[in-house]
């Protein structure tokens, strides 16, 4: 009842009268009464004004399906969102999900993660209610090979999001960071199951640092948050929505080309990466040179000191000025 | 306590007391004699002699751990064996399992598969008891798209371990079917789960027809069993166990190079496509042509009408004279 309470507050131009909150949803006047109390315990700011009714003047920024679907314009991507309170990963629950068989679109959020992970296993710090932690199931007719280039996908996504809700400077460091002043803001994390010519399923991890308002010493220099660095809070609802939206539109422009094609462009004005002096390592080389750009296939580009373009598939690019790299 | 009895009985070379019996588990000579009638109703032949105790004449084919771990000679594969009664298929119950964190070499066995799964989701019957439904848990140091070579790694094994045990002239039809008197008898189904440059696991499911009677009239020209091949019943843990075994052997071949170089002379031996008349479908191509031979980087290499050499690394194979392709 609470989820249709607050879809009527959020839906109503104006007022709204507790008997039609009541005659709505066939219960008394006494357990609309409760409810509104109860959400303005979690946060929902509810004026109540005698013989017009409630007013809906804010929400709190909660992660609760309600929340987000309210007001996000999208086809295929968030048609089903679950939200948790806290999970171990949001891309292990997507993955477990995805194999009783979720569908495409899936989104998958927490308000905590208690073991989040980076590539390879690496920990990934994700405190409660500052961040957004969350993860979209997608099960495209692509070729396995391909999905790889879905983490730059979503990158340019989350850049073009950060940037329109917040007028920060994002850019994309090639292949799955989002940094804003040469710090980290946004982690990506693309996992795939899949058979040797079909993928049953992608699950794309995005975990951005939104309302942190401090890092521990040790991730100082490397990390930072959307708080940081716009000194202001910001609501998570609106970046997630905006990132969903844009995410699908660049999903689908991907899927007519199985590539980059589409939107190559716009990945190479928002890749940090182009024109820098980077050094790579990976388990076959280790390299320097500077970036001419990526592919539509995805691939990194490198200009080596001998003058020759080497491509890049996968390690880890170091980058001359950011995360403390001179 | 039943699998310590069965160990007993199996380790002894000629008799066993029920008093040593008793005396190595701790309990009395009552509880003994109750296993041992309960094992005599599971099929096992016990042989009681006064004042010399236990033999075992024989075994039941049962797919149980202790049964499969004994008389297997392997390091890694099967180290640890997790055999149920029934599951919807082994490969989803490993992907799951290998989620919680299931070790390299892990190998999930069923009696039975209620919703068994061929490439792309397609049906598989896998009836109880008479077939060899498993799969092995892998978490190879290797790149991703170098993953689906496996396939071809334990194909080359189950070939071998049925021409041994059974002495059929069992081919690989490449990429993931054995075939005996052109018919199938095994399929193969590789599912990966991996970060773009890492590999999180790889499960290798296995299905093999061993001592099915007949076929229904739709599968009846494409499919067959050991049984019906061989006018015999045979013991499904030998060739589970010969299977693991030279898996494990050609499975450290492949990781030293991270490709068939150190197998392919072998496959290519065992390979029914090598000099045959066959149809390719794919999503991206149809062709026909004549099979050269497999690469080391398990491509198919196929000589067209017009004697040019294409590679083919995935897509449906039709083979003239297999599985009614006239």
């Amino acid at each position: 009842m609470k989820e249709k309470i607050i879809e009527l507050l959020n839906r109503a131009d104006d007022y709204i009268s507790g008997e039609e909150i009541s005659k709505h949803l066939g219960v008394s006047r006494t357990a609309v009464w409760k409810v509104i109390n109860h959400l303005r315990e979690e946060g929902y700011e509810i004026e109540s004004v005698t013989r017009k009714g409630y007013r809906l003047v804010s929400s709190p920024d909660i992660l609760n399906e309600e929340e987000l679907h309210y007001n996000l314009n999208t086809n295929v991507i968030g048609n089903k969102i679950i939200s948790y309170d806290s999970v171990d990963s949001t891309n292990q629950q997507a993955k477990k999900l995805a194999l009783e068989g979720a569908g495409e679109g899936t989104v998958v959020i927490a308000e905590e993660q208690t073991a989040g992970k980076g590539r390879r296993g690496k920990n990934w710090v994700s405190p409660p209610k500052t961040g957004i932690w969350m993860s979209i199931i997608l099960r495209p007719d692509i070729m396995p090979e391909n999905a790889s280039m879905l983490t730059l996908v979503a990158g340019l996504a989350v850049c073009k999001a950060i940037r329109e809700i917040t007028s920060l400077e994002a850019s994309i460091k090639w292949p799955n960071d989002i940094v804003v002043s040469g710090k980290k803001i946004c982690g990506l994390l693309t996992e795939m199951n899949s058979e040797i010519d079909y993928v049953n399923f992608v699950v794309v991890g995005i975990g951005i640092n939104v309302n942190i308002e401090e890092f521990p010493p040790e991730l100082d220099k490397m990390a930072t948050s959307l708080m940081i660095e716009g000194n202001q809070i910001y609501k998570r609802k609106r970046i997630i929505n905006k990132t969903l939206e844009i995410f699908e539109v660049y999903y689908k422009k991907y899927l007519e080309t199985e590539d980059l094609t589409n939107i190559i462009a716009e990945y190479n004005e928002c890749c940090i990466n182009i024109g820098r002096n980077v050094k790579v390592t990976s388990r076959s080389q280790n390299l320097k040179g500077i970036v001419k750009e990526v592919t539509r296939k995805g691939e990194l580009i490198i200009t080596d000191p001998q003058g020759e373009d080497i491509e890049i598939t996968s390690g880890e690019v170091s980058i001359r000025g950011i995360y403390g790299y001179v």
